[in-house]
């Protein structure tokens, strides 16, 4: 079953607004057993509009577009979809009582004119209930093809996605079957690497398929399954698991369902534990990352941005002879940025970073990308190094994911957890 | 000119990825004078990646693609063009230097076999030079399209649009017109009321047109016009930035022509300046987001994250008293705050957070939301509160830019700068 994805609105061609509807339905869809294989942007323009549903009718079995179906007369999806169809339109009576309910929920009355024409649909079009917003939804089945127009706002497409289409896809279409994934965050080898350990399942892959995303610190390894039953996919996904897990060892670090965050609360939370942060080129980044899971407040107590040397001495103690003989950018550094802050903070775990963000700074030992990182806890202290390539921006966020990593690592090789 | 963006990549259609690379893309465009009139994203399919180019080749003058230009066995995008317009591909030798310099540059041995596809493209093809990643950039010039394939990591993507294409384009396809933006941040007033404002400006818009744009900790207003020269879209937008500065007064804050840590680096570097900040439940963030500029070494120091009340008091010295009769969340903790880190750290100005990022933690008098700032400097100690409506991070994101546009409206008031 081939889904394509079309999205309206100028303001999409204009750069102003991001596009996160198309992940969203592209996440949900996905789990329903539908594969999307295109999706398409077009502005409020009728003969461009025109031409993708007429596209979108040869090549796609169920269209899903998002936006125009407002009052204004920028809000031309409805008609465009019913004259590129060779339809009329019409006034649909069950599309103005949804209208209607909309103005008696919210006690107003309803503007007559122009949500009238949020009731002017495609001769032979369905009408789902919007329930955030005023506009229905529209179904039209037209030959082979079924369309589903959806509103803009991604308050109301998900409204109207989960209370009406699901269940029109599951009576209209049936079953797609069970798609399953297992995700492993893999950390300290390249992508390239890592392809080259699993080449002979990228090259056979069909079902289950398996793919690689790039993430601040690590690589996303997924494999996912289609079949009729949870147990089918789990059958045909366990081999590659154990190929997996047996090719790259360590290399699999965590379970991918939580954020790292989160994780390291838990962990922190379980061991009744305290932590803080020492931070020179991630500038406070670990401490916000941290602090993203409300309640942190009772594990993080707080921390030390050293970003010049001083601070890194006066404040969290690092003997001026490390800085001066082995640079701020050090193993050395980082164990006495963790061991300084954990005492000034008294925490019973500390992370610290020092590294070159770039994109200036960098030299031939130490290029732009070198971060050390340092863990101190009740097993005494670490350091781990990393080379990162990419912006500043990422820079400084692989490390600040890294700086988690390397916490929850500590705890689980030291049993601590 | 009309321009058509294809991204290429499973993860969008899956949902793995939000695509921001379309509406950076856009934007950029816009500014040139360029309209977008189609972006279609498939997967990595050779089918339908093929379908894709040849009906923008068909449509549109410039086709920009991102993603698939990695070195492994799904990064098809250079051989699928070339065959979707009856190409051959061969080796180019001035792509393989790039790739060469780029391992160069980061001191690693050129891994031959899979970066020597990165250095097969379509016979022909042009080079781009890659500032940040390894894949070049291709452009193709076939009959009355040029194709222009980016890299799909946002940094390469940007570098190598900013470096490369825009001269590329300027060459190829001379001056668009003028498109020209004024761009006002707007401070302390909310949406509706501020469009009530220029009610007469929103509904009169054609040329100039006028958009409000919602951002972390302040809104964006701004009006664009387009014409053959810049004096004559300025002799458009002046009258409506004379309506806008006079009936909005102080609301218009600063302009957003760089980000406000650029703005506030810029100034305390005229100032000869240092700062540090205090957070709370910022927790880092504007320690960050003060670093987001390269060479912020030269002013930032450093500061505290005072995540929990013991380190308020114990680190920073904010009287225990202070927090026991008003609540960490208040002016005078965040008013001490500030005093107290520009004391550890010895700068001349320092800022300071605290407040309530929520989910939990709210009260009728404290709601979610609530943030206090502390600026202090050469001219004493200032207070400011705000209010913030929206999720965590949201709240988090616009403290962090109102703190330093706290510090920045502190200088500029003082005379500092």
């Amino acid at each position: 079953m081939i889904v394509e994805l079309v999205s309206t609105g100028s303001e999409l061609l204009l750069g102003d607004t991001v596009n996160t509807n198309v992940s969203w339905l592209a996440q949900e869809l996905n789990k329903l057993g539908y594969t999307i294989a295109y999706q398409s942007t077009i502005g409020d323009n009728r003969g461009r509009m025109a031409e993708i549903f007429r596209r979108a009718a040869e090549r796609a079995d169920i269209v899903i577009s998002t936006g125009g179906l407002g009052p204004t007369q920028g809000d031309i999806t409805r008609e465009v979809l019913a004259s590129a169809m060779g339809r009329e339109v019409e006034f649909n009576s069950l599309a103005m009582t949804e209208v209607q309910k909309f103005f008696k929920r919210v006690n107003r009355e309803v503007p007559t004119a122009a949500s009238r024409r949020e009731a002017i649909l495609p001769v032979g079009a369905g009408v789902l209930r919007n329930p955030v917003g005023v506009a229905p939804g529209v179904t039209l089945e037209v030959e082979d093809t079924t369309f589903i127009l959806l509103p803009g706002p991604p308050g109301e497409m998900k409204g109207m996605f989960t209370d009406s289409v699901v269940p029109y896809l599951q009576e209209r279409f049936g079953s797609q079957g069970v798609v399953k994934s297992y995700r492993y965050g893999i950390y300290g080898i390249r992508e390239i690497d890592l392809e080259d350990r699993l080449m002979d399942l990228v090259k056979e892959q069909s079902n289950p398929t398996i793919a690689f995303l790039i993430k601040k610190g690590y690589i996303e390894l997924r494999i996912t399954a289609k079949a009729n039953t949870a147990e089918e996919a789990e059958a045909l996904l366990r081999p590659w698991d154990e190929i997996i897990r047996n090719r790259l060892g360590t290399h699999v670090g965590r379970s991918l369902d939580i954020p790292m965050e989160d994780l390291l609360g838990k962990n922190l939370t379980v061991a009744n534990a305290t932590i803080s942060t020492a931070e020179s080129c991630t500038s406070g980044l670990v401490g916000k990352t941290i602090t993203n899971t409300s309640g942190s407040s009772a594990y993080y107590m707080g921390g030390v941005i050293s970003y010049s040397n001083d601070i890194k001495h006066r404040v969290l103690g690092v003997p001026q002879e490390l800085l001066d003989t082995y640079g701020a950018v050090s193993e050395q550094v980082a164990r006495a940025m963790a061991e300084g802050v954990a005492r000034v903070t008294g925490t019973d775990y500390a992370v610290s970073t020092t590294g070159i963000a770039g994109p200036g700074g960098g030299s031939e030992e130490k290029p732009v990308g070198l971060v050390w990182f340092g863990v101190t806890g009740p097993h005494g202290t670490v350091a781990h190094k990393a080379n990162f390539i990419g912006s500043r921006e990422e820079i400084r966020q692989g490390a600040a994911e890294l700086a988690l990593y390397y916490v929850y690592t500590y705890m689980k090789e030291k049993g601590t957890v």
